[in-house]
């Protein structure tokens, strides 16, 4: 009943018009980000890679004893326009993630194996919320509010972390905004009542002037 | 009371700063989009006809007796940042638009002559929800589900149809999704649990191969 | 310099005007939902405990030999309000996961352990894209698309899976819309032009009427 | 291969967690709304008849000589959610619209038969953007702006109203907002200019006080 | 404990992977505007200046006796992506702000100095809205309705006025909509009612043609 | 050639369908709130003061010399929707503003007097963009980075400052989340390297315990 002739004919038709369909918009970060995101790379362009990051391992330790392996838009053009992202967090025993926030993203603890223990501060009343994880755990850290992490296990703890609300979510470490950079002494003492010769020490060991 | 040559000043020192006042953002549709949409045709070249289009008129019958004239962003470019979309439909007696999906549109169907049978299927209950419409009636298709149209009754039908959340709303087509490209028949049989003769034959009608 | 009872007095000074701040908004899932999610469960009832979900563990593989266990806004509240959700997937040798379509989220499928085959299917020029995925591989299968998983490696694979875009997806299962439920016979035939056996048979698989 | 009593156990365990998959929010509209819609109806409560409205219909022409009947979410729970609704507009020969603007919606006039003068005037360069429509033309209104349509034509013309940005779409009418209620004349001269005769006069034929 | 040769390795290697961190996205108000605002601004070419807007005075009364000092995305590009936008406004007594809308923008009037006369219409029960205003007075205008404002005080009255909405508000003057442009006279009296005459003197005043 | 008569007909027909035209959404405060706001009140029960808020004065300073009066929506409930947020706020000689975040919103400065030192530090390299302002400038400090402000000048300085991004914008203060709490004063040391006699001082100050 239905020619084959004719459906060529209706392929082609429907196929045709439909020039800029948006199933998706994979970044092109060589362009200028907008507020909403990269401009989309030219479909024609596009391949089955584009939609495939395989770096999602474990990476080396840093100093505090864990490594964090992004999977932000800039790592994975992929991610664009979705307001999410991803980080493969992997932490030793006895290893500590200080103290830091992320301006515009909810993280999202997802437990692999071992024990993490996770909290965060409220800002209304400065209550601590935190617990010991493990896998088959999952844990939210609400947007913008001081957190931190750490190993207090006997194994290696791993979590993918999803950050929801960015593709690229920003790190802001207490620390190195602290005492990481050349913000004044005095200004320091000031806007946080911590002592002159504590602040001066901890600039000496996050290589901080002023 | 009012000098007029006061007013002229007036007139020069309030349309002087608002340089940019965005009334509108008619797309330039040969820059690349972004999640957002197109950036904006150059204000000082955009004319009436930039808001006007002309060709929302009935198209040819394709094979399955029924047309579609697309007014998506591209054909259209006012529609740019809008979040909708419409095409003109017409179905002749007999015609059957078959099971398809809107990845990122809810359907809706504003009927201007004739009788239309539409149906869609919940994703939940996989629940039926079907009427005939006829001139007079609304209906709608929810995003991303699939749905159908015929006409079963006795002249031609005709809409216009509306797609709320999109500039350019995909369309997936169950057939050629599953039968119109190269998707290896195993695999076919496999996600689908169609029998090979099955897929074997409308590969044959669709022109897929694999 | 600081005086104890005078920061006393601030404290209480500052804590007392913001009565709403909202860091967070764990759904009060007994109440009827907006489209922009639940209301908010009262702050005052909120513990440590609505931020943890303790469920996210392998289920139970059902006929496909897959499993699939959602921590969805229905399971796990503090997901309310961030357009995101997540699921534990695993999945035997073998088992397949048929295909299917999320109306409102774009699925990102994060590899644990062995191998998984994942491919969805665009709307406008029906290209397959289809990769074999293995531990430290993501994948991004756009909202709404026609996609597919199955396990033809030779050891289990499970992954996490987040649906971007949805705090509570829609999963619409292709051979149930089609074959599960009463969609009168005739009209799936004509809607899909598959064969009047073919669609019996799977109607009786399925438990299908009409 | 594949068993009945298997199938029934799956598709029980499918379903079953999956209790508030949200293909769609009818609006409940005796509940109050918030800034993003109404609440959800219960989906227990929804049948086909939540998805059609059935009085898209000319109604009785006003002393403008034109009729505007609206499917705005009040009327048609169905668009709740959707940032869109819908009006049936007829004006017969020698009808006006008077100048008005809609303060959260852009107005797509969709012209059905006869001829309609449609016209918006910019905020910037208060530039009149005006056209003669007829059948198989779309025109785009952009958001807040002055606007209005006349019947110059030899029969009557009929259109479809699309209101992208609003379920419940203001309509503020000039000479109402100037004239139709207890506006203080002098205030009214003092902010238009226009003279105390003039803003009597009208105030007499809107029925006016102050 | 903490080696400072480590620290180094650690800084380099947190600081290295975060290549698009969006703190802030700054207009680059020489490219093209998208419906999400313009790009931002290269980051590294990014400095305080860039946050800090310093015109924000008083500036000249017009013929009305008000000024208006717009600190909108085109003059302050920081405000790229935020969705509001500021002006400060200072009228002389006697002065008035004739009636005038904003489609895009809510407008919130806050109170330095003197007594200010502010109201607006609602467009469904056309209720005029009014109240004086003097410091320590906030007032919500909402979006897109009539409005107007004048000084009945006995001293200069001063106000930040804050745009919600849009970060380059339009401005929609009455008086210039109508009669200064070329608006044509015959189809201003007729979708006004206001009387020929009357339209001509204001033709007049605001230089329309037409 | 109106007649009065025929006027009132429509002035009824044109109000009575309206029943839903949202020109605002006051907060129903006393309402659970949902991730988009709180419900509206009813429009019947709206009154003109509504619009107003008229507590927007210099407040008592507390023991760091500052005062902060909000008008956040729990008490200005027609913010509610706009996304945004104001407070008054007045530092005397010498005041300081302590290191603190807002988690949800980016802080405008909008000087009215005096001379003030404010600053922020960005995420990605830790840089202090600072800047002392007065009268007629505005800063603009970034969503969720810590930042600061004192008041080096020699006369009191005021500012309105708006929260854009939140009606009800959350305060992170860093002392009072390390230190005004029960937070372990081991895991305080462990995620922030301050020496244990540093917090002891400060939780001693505080008024914190653990």
């Amino acid at each position: 009943m239905i020619h084959a002739f004719l459906l060529l004919a209706f392929l082609l038709s429907t196929t045709t018009p439909h020039v800029a369909a948006i199933d998706f918009c994979i970044a092109d970060i060589k362009s200028a980000p907008t507020p909403a995101g990269y401009p989309c790379k030219s479909p024609s362009t596009v391949t089955v890679d584009d939609f495939v990051f395989s770096n999602f391992v474990e990476g080396k330790p840093n100093i505090f004893n864990f490594s964090f392996t992004p999977a932000f838009v800039d790592q994975f053009p992929a991610f664009n326009g979705l307001g999410l992202s991803a980080s493969r967090f992997d932490i030793e025993v006895g290893g500590v993630v200080p103290l830091h926030t992320h301006a515009d993203a909810t993280e999202v603890i997802i437990m692999i194996q071992g024990s993490l223990t996770a909290g965060f501060i409220t800002s209304d009343t400065n209550t601590v919320y935190q617990r010991t994880l493990s896998a088959g755990n999952i844990m939210v850290l609400p947007k913008g509010l001081l957190h931190f992490a750490l190993n207090a296990g006997s194994q290696k703890a791993s979590a993918t972390v999803i950050f929801s609300g960015s593709v690229q979510p920003s790190v802001q470490l207490l620390d190195l905004a602290l005492f990481g950079n050349n913000f004044d002494s005095a200004l320091v003492a000031k806007t946080t009542f911590l002592d002159p010769e504590q602040i001066k020490k901890l600039k000496g060991v996050f290589k901080g002037t002023g």
